[in-house]
């Protein structure tokens, strides 16, 4: 049994369950910096850097995991999204934490207030009073405000996720301003896929012909406008595509007959296209090879159902917490679209998220079908992700990697989050990807060689990920150039 | 190792690894009632009181986990189903238990021997001559009859399986008679969705149309007729209905142009009605409607694949032991579903239970998404069932429940059973339970707070379900109250 | 944490981690015959029994596991299938090995090297010189003859998987020369099942009329070229058949329309066949009905999903480590099948392999439906296979295996390998099964007694096997009594 005050929950030892792992941890992965590649903070909030209001701001507005779970223990959603105030919500919150155990939003909670704040005290009923005034003091301090908080946690890079619409300027502002961090924008073009909603789907279209400034009338100068997108992307540091999908579109024709059809589509009043997948393939299948020429890394979110509640999808919009887990087929559309792009050489570096567990080996077994010795891990089985983001899901990942692929090639972990303390989730699978190693060292059941082990694990928090992302960037090379020069003006003097 | 007399097998520390989980257990979870809301128990047997003939009768007949592990093992059916004596067919048991360990089967067996008959040997073929014995000779004391097991037992609320057209009359003779436990039906209409197999869907209409005294002629009567069913239900105490079904319903409109066609497979010599998903989600959504109405609580046990053998089931019947895990898809359906009833606020309190673990976490999620406020886990995940009500598929599920849910709402266990002896599954939950929980304060996973964690545990042992269920019923209230009434009687004198 | 020296990496103790884990394989599970009832090892090797020339002719020629390891971790073609140096190749493997670590080929490696050839030494670039140089040597020795492994190994069975056009030349060479391994092939007839693939399918029936000296002309004469091989295979002491399929044909009728179709499939040049499930049903119906009647096992690897990479294809042909696990359906149709073929008393004894995990339960409760108690664990859910066939793919087979079957009824481990290492898998298998076991005794979760349980583990390990390949073959059993002569000649004499 842990021997140590149990008022002090996330302390050193905290998920490190014996000393191999504990020295792993210390030791190896600690001191790394971090590369968030995945995140969906806002720029502009990065950008402007002002001071959060207080800590219902910081954390609770547009937090869905937490909001599921106040509605799961039974709060009204006035608490939540409602019209009670930001002390009112808090402490609806406080009160649910000690009924989350065994949730990760209790080990969050834990390990956010410990890290950002230097709260041990669990929070709950009890000491919200306490801990809300202790941090909304705290969230005035220049130490809090949105960009200290990637310097505070050592964050190096970190990719935020963009529509092909968005200007960029904030990214061009902290671009010249951001020393510690390199932020970078991430490719997302969602809305171009989503043809079966036929208003948005125009609408959308339609920015896009402003922002790019060409007329979208038909397929061609679609795929222009979102190439002319991407390069503007690439100029301004975007090294990285991703989609959020149901599914990989299925393989199917473009014929001449379907552009003709979608010309007709964008200009005159019509409900339907009549192939949406053909449509979606094609689309996507030029933009992948367009990624491969630029050399970025490709993403793929796939298998969420969204939107479940319709109720509250149309009182709140999306991201409202009413998601899910899908449980549709993937794999053989998968292994069809990698293929042909691997067939003209033109397969760009790939990472394969899935969203239900149950698909972990069929994923990672895919992924193995596609590296060409070109890069060291080209394709990737990204990380546990959304509900799969905790304890158990981070170590089926880990498991299911380990066995089926090689685990010292992954690109580690990414928050994926929107939320500014969610760094700490790099901390969190850091403890428990090195106490699956410390346990098995002292099993031996692998090498019990700290050398050999603590490299690979550093490889994996850390290295991998810099090289995968980082190998053909020349600005981003000068921008770190600045940074070291920065850290130890001593060097460069 | 664990140092105990390696005889008694189940002792106080069975599935208890260590001393804060056997704490946990015994100071917490142990001393509970138990609220079995869901079982297969026969009322009529209950109601009639009567001493079981044998051992086999009680353990062996009916029970489809025993024969079909003793076809695995290579019995033949005469020792299973078949013309054996009873005597014979329990040897033929006792044989088997050695070959099945890891199977739930032996720890139930060895379980249900020590808590029913104080029996700590393991049965084999050299002691179940003995164990025979004495068992039978038990049998015939008033202890062992049926009523007393739910009274040993601490059974405070049993919920059984019942047909639309069954009467009741054992459930109302019950409500008069026992005074330590609620016994209350449970509406589980399944033969009316089985439209696909006409003869057996027509004579079953026929026989709605004689109970519910309403003459079946189209949709509308028929739906009259439950609900004229589901009210006799709901006077009679029923507070929960059951669905059992491979998949829900995919959503079609009952269009006028289908009703009429029902009209017509009613009544004139149809083979087939062309869209059963049409009829089969008008009647659910209807009766869905119906229960939220009556703020009943909605189940749905989805996934099975029954009567994989033709031969067995001719011979046999159902229910023999030829049922099967499925690997349908589910999840969509689900959606939509529940979808349309919550945006007409018409979606009653729910429990989702998946049969294929490889559904576990795509169900917890889909629970998410319907929680409002009303009622702490409106939505439940429910209980590791059939095939998964083992060691192993109870940790799968309260893992799942835990990372993608909030396992502090959940109901808990319920045995789903045919067997007066299965009430032990209860203890086997909670110690599994405890034992996770243990595990991980132990190691720091959880805070070391046993007031904090043993009220959760509380909560999902018993307090949960009470509320759950119990939370609008004036008439077991007032039967509670003679309970309490009975059971310190100097309190109302 | 284990206390031995960490430079003998594959100890005795080697992933057994308690005392009762290594009393239980050292004393009961280590001494017994293999029996490998499955393998893809070439007879043509076997009877040639020529040295190797080099370790990478041994060990990573043909290897496609660790093909896809290399090609991972970044290793261009050249140095893997391509035009480098056998030593060459053998060096880009070794650099390889540090970084496989928790992937099955790092232990097998080193599980290999000690048991094959002494070497404790860890392979790496430091070590590589070395290792390759001592084995290359050692393979020289009469003692590293293709069929001196199967003696080293106390290999009793050998099953290897062959063509019906294999003219099994070299099997019955072997049944000559061989006294310690009974070597029999497999009926493996996947090429029939092939005819969405017009042109190979009509190549292969050619090869099939020439082979049987049935001209096949239409769908009789198919069955008929198949029946004689089937003899043909039975006369040579075949006893199992295997069928490698995405899925189970979807049953259909092979009406006389198709019947007709077929014949002018045959006979002119048509493009396709226009039902691929009802053929494919209708053969594999007719032959699974004569596997019962020659009292064969029959055995289905159901689930991947083949040569996903084309352009890999092309350079080196199937097998070449892009093959990858399915997510498609399986339930439904593989309980249409065996019911099918239960309902006239003709299933054979049937072993199912599933290729995804998320499947073990659903395989595994699908074995329990057609068990009929003429043979103990008649239909078995076959071990972990492939992808699978690691560490924590056998412990996930193991304990739904346990959970929802009988595990004392499994037939065991079996290699599915190419290569002549392999054999050490078995041992693998062993420490993992002990393990399992060995825990749960010293937990209490199963009884403390060694006698008991170490018999169950012989039965897994060994006897199951052996009576249920070799129960009804007089040919094997003198066979086997020559080796008892052999081994004991002192009893006979």
């Amino acid at each position: 049994m842990k021997k140590i005050d149990p008022k002090i929950f996330v302390d050193d030892i905290f998920l490190l369950h014996n000393k191999t792992a504990q020295k792993l941890y210390h030791d190896f992965a600690k001191v790394l910096p971090i590369i968030d590649y995945h995140s969906h903070l806002d720029p502009t909030i990065l950008a402007e850097n002002k001071p959060f209001r207080n800590l219902t701001t910081l954390w609770l507005s547009g937090d869905h995991y937490k909001w599921r779970a106040m509605r799961t223990l039974g709060v009204t959603e006035k608490f939540i999204t409602g019209q009670a105030s930001d002390e009112e919500k808090f402490f609806a919150w406080a009160n649910c934490i000690p009924q989350t155990l065994r949730n990760p939003l209790f080990h969050w909670t834990q390990l956010e207030l410990k890290r950002t704040f230097g709260i041990t005290a669990f929070l709950n009923a009890d000491t919200a009073q306490d801990i809300y005034t202790k941090c909304n003091q705290l969230l005035q301090d220049k130490k809090y405000l949105p960009q200290s908080f990637l310097k505070n946690d050592n964050v190096e890079l970190l990719g935020t996720t963009d529509d092909p619409c968005d200007d960029l300027l904030h990214h061009q502002f902290l671009a010249q301003q951001q020393k510690d961090t390199h932020v970078i924008p991430s490719f997302r073009p969602d809305k171009i896929f989503q043809i079966d909603q036929r208003e948005a789907f125009i609408l959308y279209v339609n920015k896009l012909s402003v922002t790019s400034q060409i007329q979208i009338t038909d397929i061609d100068s679609l795929l222009q406008a979102l190439h002319k997108r991407v390069d503007y992307f690439h100029a301004n540091g975007c090294r990285i595509a991703d989609h959020g999908l149901t599914q990989m579109p299925r393989k199917e024709n473009f014929t001449s007959a379907l552009e003709q059809e979608f010309k007709t589509f964008l200009n005159q009043k019509e409900n339907t296209f009549s192939n949406p997948s053909a449509f979606q393939y094609f689309v996507l299948h030029t933009l992948a090879k367009l990624y491969h020429q630029k050399k970025w890394v490709q993403q793929f979110h796939l298998g969420p159902i969204r939107n479940n509640n319709s109720r509250l999808l149309q009182q709140l919009g999306a991201d409202c917490g009413v998601d899910s887990i899908g449980d549709g087929q993937h794999i053989h559309h998968l292994s069809v679209f990698l293929n042909d792009l691997d067939k003209t050489n033109q397969l760009a570096k790939t990472i394969l998220y899935n969203i239900n567990p149950a698909d972990n080996e069929a994923f990672a077994s895919m992924t193995g079908n596609f590296n060409d010795g070109t890069t060291k891990g080209k394709i990737q089985f990204g990380a546990a992700w959304w509900f799969m983001d905790q304890k158990e899901g981070i170590e089926k990942h880990l498991n299911a990697l380990s066995s089926i692929s090689i685990i010292s090639t992954f690109v580690g972990m990414t928050t994926d989050s929107r939320s500014f303390l969610s760094f700490s989730r790099h901390e969190y699978f850091r403890r428990i990807l090195c106490n699956l190693f410390g346990k098995e060292m002292e099993e031996g059941v692998l090498p019990y060689d700290m050398a050999w082990i603590g490299k690979i694990l550093q490889q994996i928090c850390y290295h991998n990920a810099k090289n995968y992302f980082l190998n053909d960037k020349p600005k981003v090379l000068q921008i770190f150039l600045c940074h070291v020069m920065w850290s130890f003006p001593i060097l460069f003097s």
